[in-house]
């Protein structure tokens, strides 16, 4: 549920900002993570997909509607009791041709990356009165910088996570696949307290962890090779995001030294966040030690992404040209893949503060050897 | 992956007959089902937002392509070996404004309902020469006649839910909670050979049951109450979603009576599933029955929906006007809520068969009390 900063703008006032900054009447709020962080309305994991328009806000200068199908309405009212809830029908688009007028709007900003190009068009063609202004990036911009009580919550999933990662260590073998791996974690995070995953764990074993999103199969651990588990969970809608790569049986000295590259790349990028320092700068600071070894082709991803509601969120590191700023919680996640053969990331979750990043995931980074 | 049906056109000689249908040189496939339809690339689930165009997929009259970045290459090789591969950057409006004059395209038909309006401008404003052709109607339809291996595959998903109803009986007793029951379902389920849920389980005790998609909480299971129960799992990719009302403890006169009222709409609906019979007649066929009662507009969604690769695709009963055809998996799922007092809603998953219907689920329909 939204919260008041102590005199500072509320969620509600920061959106409505947004209506003089852009010349807008109204903002229409498809994206999940931004409803519920507005409203306090919850939608299901996979619902978004399916329900077309489930909980659409819209927000004018004077108002806030939640447009909700029957599915929904009920759910919605307890969600989010200061809302004026709608029961909708059917079309999002007929139905809010039918509101426009008795709201004053003619300019409403909208996401365009959430919104399929089909809805975006019907919207737009039932009430060709109104202009339909994409406002994604200033809407996601709102979520960047955690109040006290998000922090913590990000601070609780990566807790759990490092704990989780803990009980991990104890019961990694030779023997044991993938998948009996993805599912040890699942249980343990609903066992402990956890609301769901952040996401699907990747557990790859050896030549699979080159495959930076490759699927868990029925490939067992097995001596000599790595174990890459990238991992996460919600507690209260916030997540956690972290990979370790494990040894299993001592590695070689190759392997050994692209594990030190890779937390070298790390630690110096870490080193480097600060308030101000844009995080395309942080990016190319991690980027740089890999490069400088010669694996720059092999650290094929960005260094990082926000996190929060969402398990990627702004800013992402490498795209972000703006000033980090305290309050932002963002992963660090150098890697190096050598397809068919080996593949290594380190990921934490940190949080810039005034005095500097701090870790949020504490769980060891020096190589381990089970 | 595809199969060839004995002299059937395959799956992809389908998407091809669309070209000229529609007067294209190329389609852009974006939906993860329809890609991985047609050329067994499997996308996790959560990826497809996230990660912008993993394996989008670009089919034209002598070639088919399959662009995907870094992060999915490797996967891509793997699970689509006879698909031509592009290692694609960051933006696809440019990858594919770099392909199109080589590929010989104009007119390119893609899925407005999937692409983000965002994207899509980006994809027409990299290269104004193409044009951009909504077809997502088309596309889907490919897919609402199984094959005979969908058939079975679909079939083994609904077999092994009905196994998890008859183990959730064992188990349900007063004092378990919604969340305790959703969690017993996920881990049955992956103990028993599921890949994952088809979606998030609702488990709703009393009056938590008249909200269509609300979600399990700390509700416990209560005499007096009911409880539903609507879940479903993967199984190689295709799906299962059923749903049962349990009375906890002897219900009373009217609560009986509702139930009726679901099952006798249901089987009413069953008896009227034929070859030729628009869906929306069988749709119509349920909700007589529960209106004739007077609780219409109690009945607050569709009767059903089409079940594979998503657990919601087409048709959609009640706004499918064309005849139903042998080789459908669809829902029937009549349902009656009244808010603040109870839900009740029975659904079954069904395939039609050229001699009738054929209930893939096969749990009894009958009143329980537990």
């Amino acid at each position: 549920m939204p919260s008041v900063v102590n005199g500072a703008p509320t969620r509600l006032e920061r959106v409505r900002a947004l209506l003089d900054a852009h010349d807008l009447d109204a903002i229409l709020l498809s994206r999940s993570a931004n409803k519920r962080w507005l409203s306090g309305f919850v939608l299901q994991r996979g619902e978004e997909a399916t329900s077309g328009y489930a909980g659409t806000l819209v927000v004018t200068r004077d108002r806030k509607l939640l447009l909700a199908d029957a599915r929904y309405i009920e759910q919605a009212a307890l969600d989010a009791p200061d809302w004026e809830l709608i029961l909708a029908g059917d079309s999002i688009a007929d139905e809010l041709a039918g509101l426009w007028s008795g709201l004053g709007v003619r300019r409403c900003g909208a996401e365009a990356e959430v919104l399929s190009h089909g809805r975006w068009q019907a919207i737009a063609a039932a009430a060709p009165e109104i202009e339909l202004v994409a406002l994604d990036g200033d809407l996601s911009t709102l979520r960047e910088i955690k109040e006290a009580g998000e922090q913590d919550t990000v601070a609780r999933a990566c807790a759990l996570t490092d704990r989780c990662f803990a009980y991990l260590l104890t019961i990694i073998r030779p023997g044991l696949t993938e998948l009996e791996i993805s599912w040890e974690i699942e249980d343990w995070f609903r066992a402990n307290g956890a609301e769901s995953l952040a996401f699907d764990s990747l557990v790859l074993v050896g030549a699979h962890a080159s495959m930076p999103h490759g699927h868990p199969a029925e490939t067992p651990v097995e001596v000599g090779k790595v174990l890459l588990i990238d991992f996460g969970c919600q507690v209260d809608g916030y997540r956690s995001d972290m990979t370790r790569t494990v040894f299993v049986g001592e590695p070689d000295a190759e392997a050994r030294r692209l594990y030190q590259l890779v937390a070298d790349a790390q630690a110096a990028a870490f080193a480097r966040c600060a308030e101000g320092v844009p995080g395309a700068a942080i990016d190319a600071v991690a980027r740089d030690v890999i490069s400088a070894a010669g694996f720059g082709e092999a650290f094929s991803h960005g260094l990082g992404h926000g996190i929060g509601l969402e398990t990627h969120e702004a800013p992402s590191l490498r795209l972000y040209p703006g000033p980090l700023r305290a309050g932002m919680t963002f992963t660090l996640e150098p890697g190096i893949y050598l397809p068919g053969r080996i593949g290594i990331r380190i990921e934490d979750d940190v949080l810039l503060t005034e005095s500097g990043p701090r870790y949020l995931t504490t769980s060891p980074r020096d190589l381990i050897v089970i």
